[in-house]
């Protein structure tokens, strides 16, 4: 298996710039931190490309996850991505800086400003958008002429999330000749991405929602085909469903993200087969310290709201059955302890309950290879949401 | 009024370092961006120091609401405070190093390598530090004595909140005397902090949650008096509640932390006057344009959970009552405007649910003058959590 490739040790004062550096035990890890699992992680990216090239589809990994140009760069050379998607142009300025090459932002680009610094993306990397609606359909085009570049775009439809996108069908039909006749875009498309069903834990409920929505798509892949506009991508999936619409016969780009780091929330999620999510497992978590224990029976850790994102449930305690994450305040976690084991300033590994917003708090990814700091990546595109 | 120093323009360029540059006009920031309303937060300062001159006791504000050396040291300058608290020692490195000489800890500090970074601020700031452990005492001395260097330490008591802290009373008057006893620590008094009382909307209640809270370390006071151990601090109280032990005779600093910028949830709660809390104003918004109105009756945003924390609710559509913000998820929030109002990309100004959570997503306070940015302060203490 191809390593990561380890970033040398970075600049900077432990403490003050990060909380470890290369070579540190994971007892001398500042917490909290965001440590990867170098080996789960590997094991995930190399699950996933046997899983794609299995169904015959393109994997367009979801940087949106990592927020890393180092990791999309892996997930490409390694991980049998075919290019990244992110959300924000933002996040792919920093991809494009740090060398990614081939980029979909899966989502609306709107106003003057934002479109100018995706024209001038599209100058230096192959660069698609989305789109929902044919004013900005008018002004994607003009400024990708004022730039000289042409633009991939795909037509979004709501195929169920309720969220962006026109309705499927005579809609979606509609602005796609409006893509197809304006100048410097190129009509490639349809993203039909279907977010909330990633997250129902029935394996039945989930591909019932799934194949609801796929129909949904073929139908307006069909109805495009009837005018003579033929989809080269129908993007969509994600970690909880990419197996259904990889084998739809139908998809030809996976958005998958989250399965290189596996969340709290994915984890409750079972896979079609009965047992997790596409095999994946715990790659990335919280690093957490003891730092109270003055009240019988629970303790206080020092990862609070700033170490993880709550918005799908508070973490779990990795291989601690007996331990209860129970509540959060800004600094604080409150873990139910209550045989009374832990000790003060004890580590613990805690998974957070939803990945992609728990990254986006964090400057550094610690990469532990087993006991020791192998590398340290920066969360290059952290806060980049504008 | 003295008006916060601006910085000058910082180096970058916009969109890959930042959402704007000094001079723009509102309609040029690239959006979602954290925007302070410099005149309504100067205002807000204002209003805390005259308040707490009134009340005749010290302001010592808290630094983890905004993470800035800068909005700290207009604190000290402006604003009454004496000195400002953080909850971690790199928030305290940062606040060092950006020329903060009075600070504590207002947490619990554990571990070998973060008593060795604490001791080494000791010897560049006066610095406090709390604490609930008589083995954390014991570190705590050590590892001053290893620095030559001196640190005031609060006992904290659990007067409420449930959080970290001993009990009030008896467990209290013992880990202070063994303060007393270790070298190179000096017994300051008590740190007696209700956080969940802050949140408490209705006033009557509120005050009978810090009445108990008071009573509690009223007691523990009197308790260490018996002994010979004078609190020459006793801290606590927030932006919810400060009126209440500013006005106790017992509490001689105050921590607030959210008055300057005030947000949602704050919003809720009722001050004792039955106006809002202090008077205090909202200054702190997410900047956010819409991005699809494909679906009638709503639109989608371009703010989403990466860009304010959620924890205490969502955000509010500031000055338009007529639209409400009702579902979000990692890069896009909806905005349900019955009456279809709203155009594609315009502009909202949120106000979070939470202000210091969503602070901590930032990179950047863009500060507005009406309708201009005076100033870019980078959120120096962001993600600075170890």
């Amino acid at each position: 298996m191809l390593e990561i490739e380890t970033v040398g040790e970075p600049g900077g004062e432990v403490g003050y710039d990060m909380p470890c550096t290369v070579g540190d035990r994971f007892d001398q890890i500042e917490t909290p931190a965001l440590v990867i699992d170098l080996d789960a992680f590997e094991r995930n990216v190399a699950r996933m490309r046997v899983a794609s090239e299995q169904m015959g589809v393109r994997l367009r990994a979801h940087a949106k996850t990592h927020k890393s140009a180092a990791i999309a760069l892996y997930q490409m050379e390694a991980g049998g991505a075919c290019g990244v998607c992110c959300q924000k142009v933002a996040e792919a300025e920093v991809l494009v800086r740090g060398g990614v090459a081939d980029i979909l932002v899966s989502n609306e680009v709107i106003g003057e400003k934002k479109i100018e610094r995706l024209a001038r993306l599209a100058g230096r990397a192959r660069m698609a958008v989305c789109v929902d609606d044919a004013d900005n359909v008018a002004d994607l085009s003009r400024i990708m002429a004022r730039h000289g570049v042409s633009l991939d775009v795909l037509v979004e439809i709501d195929c169920g999330a309720g969220r962006c996108g026109v309705e499927p069908g005579a809609s979606a039909v509609a602005l796609a000749q409006a893509v197809d006749a304006a100048p410097h875009l190129v009509f490639a498309g349809i993203q039909a991405y279907h977010g909330k069903a990633q997250h129902i834990a029935d394996p039945a409920e989930r591909r019932a929602a799934i194949a609801a929505s796929t129909e949904k798509a073929a139908r307006t892949v069909s109805m495009l085909a009837d005018v003579g506009l033929i989809c080269r991508i129908v993007g969509g999936a994600g970690t909880g469903s990419f197996d259904l619409e990889g084998t739809s016969g139908l998809y030809t780009e996976l958005q998958c993200g989250s399965y290189i780091f596996m969340d709290a929330d994915y984890a409750r999620i079972i896979g079609q087969g009965g047992g997790p999510l596409g095999g994946f497992e715990h790659a990335l978590f919280v690093l957490t310290s003891v730092m109270s224990r003055a009240a019988p029976g629970r303790v206080v850790c020092d990862a609070g709201l700033k170490a993880h994102a709550v918005d799908s449930g508070l973490p779990t305690v990795f291989g601690r059955p007996d331990l209860a994450f129970s509540g959060i305040s800004d600094e604080h976690g409150q873990i139910d302890d209550p045989a009374g084991t832990l000790r003060l300033g004890e580590r613990l590994k805690l998974v957070p309950g939803h990945c992609d917003p728990t990254v986006n708090l964090h400057d550094w990814y610690v990469g532990l290879r087993r006991d020791r700091v192998e590398t340290l990546w920066p969360v290059t595109a952290r806060g980049k949401i504008w």
